[in-house]
């Protein structure tokens, strides 16, 4: 929940809606899914709809809440939906990359949202464009969406079977159709996506059960990996189209990105939080007089490791909320002073043992300025936990982390990382830590850039960009 | 030559350019291209490049002064480049919509700008769907670009002439792709294309040769009908890839659409134009004091009748420049005087017999409000002399006219059409007339919106738009 | 009526207007007025209103088209209203600058709307200043609002009389108060201002006769040197707050600035500038093929000239209509291209010999361009012939010339002009000329910029800003 | 720190600060002084700087982040400041409103960055009118410009004085003039204003000391009540003008204006909310399972409550980060859902009795909402507890509070209230509580929102506004 142009975090691809919603303005029900979705990409959002004969789309980069206004939300009729509000994997942020992209296609409308990253996607590339195809940017969605238009099959429900026989990696996606919405997570079911009801004869799928929540519809259950479920006049219909392959959900939802008000596989986000800060204080205990948690997203890791060490929770840094995007540099003093523009240490920090607890540490840019801080502020030791394993491995699902060589756990061990950040003693959740809270590695989750384990055959390099866009 | 809000003119599609040009800015000159180009369409430009590897593309809304900057030309690397600057013939001015289209094909980038409309688009975007093409707008512009994609043949040659073969309509097309940009022009010659050198090794095409001036390029020849012709480093190839169809270009190149400094078959459009308000004063001689014309578009024919008739030339209305786009209606006052936000008539009409020269009248609403500006301001005799004959046919060819029931020509005769809009007399210049000036029909020009006589097979109605966004 | 980032020309302050006008849309007849004004500035428009208890404004940057909008329009209440659009003499385009200004006073609101220049601006500054008043900008027109706000009387028409007593240089004036608005000139009359009514009880007053054609009003008469008009529920009332001064109104309203289709002093602008014309084929014959004005400003003049030498006028350079503004430079090769971008020449000058027909030349960048394409496009001969005098002393009343050193003729001969733009031969109108055509020098224009007569005392240099803002 | 559309707290009105900084960027350190003082106020920011003889000003509407860039910072040359960041009392968020104000005066330059109200502005505006100074806004902080602008005195220090004499209410003013700038606050010290110095010679004056530390200065002392402080080249001067009155600091600063990490009177803001909240939980205790915050302002009173009371602090409430500003409002449907939009209750409040503290309760309008969400998610128990007492009386020393109509403590007692929005039990603060913490109000703070004791005389009502804009 932090701002992409500062934050040490790995950072979620996207958001996913979908709504089959009769008698309802289906467009401001998405608007508001949407806006609870908004913690996972803040670069662009768009809402399709189709009332049974036309499709409607509009999208824009920026919030959701910038890119509609009453009078686009107006033009966008229909009973069908399906909404995506997006983070950037690839850098340039650019309105042709803006999804729900919609086309037209043999079978009608076809309009495609889409949360992960195809592991196969150059192989994928080509085989569209040796059928002719020419494909006009180099997003996996695109070629999702050409997929469809041109698989074999004469309904929807074959070809998006026929596609998921086709696609490695991780996709949790919506799409729209004439006459119906689908929802279809991928065998490994590597990104989230549930199902609710709305009163009455309603349906309404999301990335989290949070935005379930946000437009009052009750949660149904999550759909399986494998699954496809169809949203449409005769109900909801689910089917598995894939067998479900080896379950892996990525770890960081339950570490970072969901809402802490979310529920993933029947657990409270926020309660996995607080038992993993739990356990983090049983693995690395400390002596100190405070937990300070660096807000907002390591707050409820930080009460959980104050409840289990008994160390009172405190309040010590303060986040500055309305940061903004800007361009403006500090010159070389207030460099020296790192990263105060956006975090300030509370003044009665003076002579304090502190246990500073973070979810996770990425590339380790930002935990030395704030430790810097904290001792400027007074503080007279710093002990630093993480509620996560180091991280040593880039993700291919669609998750920028960073590349390998950005990851300081794939450079330095703990000694040297606690070292370089300036702490004195930093302790890591444990990988056995880490699986005995949210489950076995065996069991249903991927936790490749912990462990190095990938779920699916993944290779280093992507498909070079053919060409460019300003 | 005016403003699409308030104009009664014809509308032309697009202007197109190519530019092989080593060593050279070709961004920058592509932009002064497209600037002489302005004329054919201000609602988008856009230009594409490559440079031999990766192509290139920036396009926005608006003029082309105000889609480019220094920032984003700079951007535009390469030898190679397309430009095109567009009117749209579809109603909403939106970018997706904006040209060139550029997309990745199994031969790598292909670059598209399209003047002109094919008249088989539904059956082109029927074979596509079916293949199994999504298809992104309802443009039949993205229809050429992924009919390219996927024709047969190895090399571009083949499948620019594998299109042609299947394309019916207007179409002068500027092509990129890795290696060469390519010029085609239909078998009919609808519209104009022609071919320039650049000092040195460089080489250009472009709609109208007064964009060949404007960059310092010589003017070699206009590319024939149903010819392709490469430009890359191993110089000019050009050759038939259709045989030349009955050729048929827009006779409203000459009368309105082409910058009068522009030259088409051999000959000075400024020139033809006087020659045809010549012609005119034979036809329809008049008593009268002074002979304007509708400013701007109408001066060289208005000229060209004053000096056969031996009636002094004269201003007699003035054309506000800065009118811009406005929503702001006049209320009911004002609008009772009309056309007179647009048009002044001089204060020295008083009195005077005017000769009133137009080159054409579409719906025939502008015609009225100036004659009565003109009488309002004291002229005692308005006599109506109009450089092209009635239009009674809509274009479907790439022109925006009007609907069959909007051209006041296809509802009343002659007389009628005097009395409609309050003049003393009025006069078309005949079919003969024309047929005269600028060639018999049944040598090489499209007269159909005078004679109904189409040069392609044309359907009435188009395919219904499947979706649409905002 | 040229772009300011390319023209050579001297460039006019503003255009000004008043209007009481009861049971109208007020703000919606001022918009139009603005429109027909719109050619004496492009840098901002702005309309005050008033209901006869609060006062209303909306003003922006750009053109009247694009500042005001339904929304904006709607806001303005009232029967009362002045407008104001813009050319800016102090080189930055920014919005504090936009007029009118609105204050409240001791009397309530105040809004003005100034045409011109203050010659003694420095002075009233100081005094402004010395009575404890801030001063906001470096504007001489706040420095009127603020002399107006604290001048002596208690009715608005003393103080207005009051201002007239310290104030020297140009001023026409519209002035919004809560029960009417006002008109005023300065003593001698610099730029113009005249008076119509609207029908039943409307009363308006315009910088230009044309503005109150667009909006369907009748023309009274001009208001004179040091009148002031007041309108309002009482209807019109004037009177002679200042004798008048030796009239002075600048030349160039004939020459240049005014439409064509203004009456100033009884005469047509359009018809003064043929005459201009004729007279200057009588000083300067030449022998020559055809006779070409340099578009559009020039063109009445080339029409005169034309007539008088029984010379053929014809069209010789295209003008591009939609040039914008661009700061894409030409690279080396387009710049020996020169001034191509702007004016094209018609292909059919071949061998001819041109009389090449200008309004005026300031810093002389232009014209050697011109002449050159002009060559370039075949012409044998080019005799250019000016319609007004050398222009070799600057402008102290408003008018933006340039500086004396910029001024090609305050630095060369007639002889070496020619030489410097490239022409076989060049004539200006002699001041004697321009005397007979508009009338004599003691009578009642002012030709500073030609004799250096300056009717009121210039100081060269003026007030220091004393900040800036961005 | 919460957003102005949604929030229903007492809002500030600004920040602002001053700097002398020789040898330093002065308008870059300003950029970030501001950003630290951005939650004071989130509608305009601006700078404006001297170089000892120009000055300089760039200002816009948005974030400080959004008004600023490299391009115009580099513009803001000098080593003297001032900044401002805007919270709008007056409704509509406009430029003209935006500070600091730049004039020219008798002096030289005098800029203005004013926080407070004074509450004598009728009177003061009808002297200046008065004396002929016309008002270009209806802003107080204008009525002080032009006071200082012509108040008597040959110098900036009488003329402070002279201005201080006459004004009534809140003013934390900065002040920038040719050779220094000054920091002056009201007699009463309504509004906080401390003094720094950066290391070498350079000084500063800011709303808080947090903003200090952003900038790497050093925080010496708060400025005192009637006192001025000058900064200039000859070091920091300051000075007694007026006796100080009976000490007025607005105790909201301690609850809820000031960020955390400032420190105020010499006590730590973080720390007295921590106390505010044990204070709270000794006078009206709970029996609950959790103690939750409402976010994020009563995140420092709820842990203070927790310490006292021994309940566990909780997370209860998440707040979405990214709400923007939406007009974009929910039907019936989700209106019912009420301010989930905003919150989301955390899934793990099943059957829990919850202490939910708020810092303070103005309108009402949230704390309904924000009680149903809890129990929705299935608080068995809601205690409300509320940090400082009922709001029963407006503000007119700048804090935009509601009108005493709208002020639910003023319409309803304790039962009622605790009744309206549906908790279990309802506990203000008492008066008493404030006082032991914060200091008795005899002694130095203002509390007349909750005792209707105003340390100067107020008057209902204001200057009707006599002019608007658009």
């Amino acid at each position: 929940m932090t701002c992409p142009s500062f934050a040490d975090k790995p950072q979620e691809a996207c958001g996913v809606c979908a709504l089959y919603a009769p008698g309802c303005d289906v467009a401001r029900l998405s608007f508001f899914a949407l806006y609870a979705l908004q913690h996972r990409g803040q670069e662009s959002a768009g809402i399709a709809t189709c009332d049974g004969r036309v499709a409607y789309i509009h999208k824009g980069l920026g919030l959701v809440s910038h890119v509609f206004n009453e009078d686009n939300l107006h033009h966008l009729q229909g009973q069908l939906a399906i909404g995506h509000t997006r983070y950037s994997t690839t850098g340039a942020v650019r309105l042709p990359n803006a999804q729900p992209y919609l086309i037209e296609t043999a079978l009608g409308p076809l309009g495609i949202a889409h949360n992960g990253n195809l592991t196969n996607t150059p192989a994928l590339r080509r085989d569209l464009l040796q059928r002719g195809v020419g494909l006009g940017s180099s997003s996996d969605s695109e070629v999702i969406t050409q997929m469809l238009a041109g698989a074999p099959g004469q309904t929807w429900e074959e070809r998006i079977a026929a596609f998921m026989q086709q696609a490695h990696g991780a996709y949790s996606l919506t799409i729209l159709t004439r006459q119906a919405v689908y929802a279809v997570r991928d065998p490994w079911g590597f990104r989230p996506l549930c199902l609710g009801t709305l009163n009455g004869d309603g349906l309404v799928a999301a990335s989290e059960s949070s935005a379930l929540g946000t437009i009052g519809a009750t949660f149904v259950r999550e759909i399986k990996p494998g699954e496809i479920a169809r949203l449409d006049a005769a109900g909801l219909t689910t089917w598995q189209a894939m067998p479900a392959a080896q379950p892996a959900l990525c770890s960081f939802e339950y570490i970072y990105f969901a809402r802490p008000d979310s529920v993933l596989e029947g657990r409270s986000v926020h309660r996995v939080r607080r038992l993993l800060g739990a356990r983090l204080a049983q693995e690395h205990p400390a002596t100190a007089d405070m937990v300070i948690g660096v807000p907002d997203s390591a707050t409820a890791h930080a009460i959980g490791y104050a409840h289990e060490s008994s160390i009172p929770f405190g309040e010590g840094l303060i986040k500055n909320r309305y940061i903004g995007r800007t361009f403006i540099q500090p010159d070389d003093r207030l460099r020296r002073l790192g990263v105060a523009i956006k975090f300030n240490p509370l003044p009665d920090l003076q002579g304090k043992r502190i246990v500073l607890v973070d979810d996770s540490i990425v590339r380790g840019t930002t935990s030395g300025p704030i430790v810097a801080l904290l001792r400027l502020a007074g503080a007279s030791q710093v002990h630093m936990r993480v509620a996560s394993p180091p991280i040593r491995h880039p993700c291919f699902m669609g998750v920028d982390m960073a590349t390998r060589e950005e990851l300081i756990a794939a450079r330095l061990d703990v000694e040297q990382i606690a070292q370089h950040i300036g702490v004195d003693s930093l302790g890591y959740l444990s990988q056995q830590g880490l699986e005995d809270i949210i489950g076995p590695e065996q069991d249903n989750h991927c936790r490749a850039c912990f462990s190095g384990h990938y779920p699916v055959p993944v290779a280093i390099g992507a498909a070079k960009d053919m060409f460019e866009s300003s």
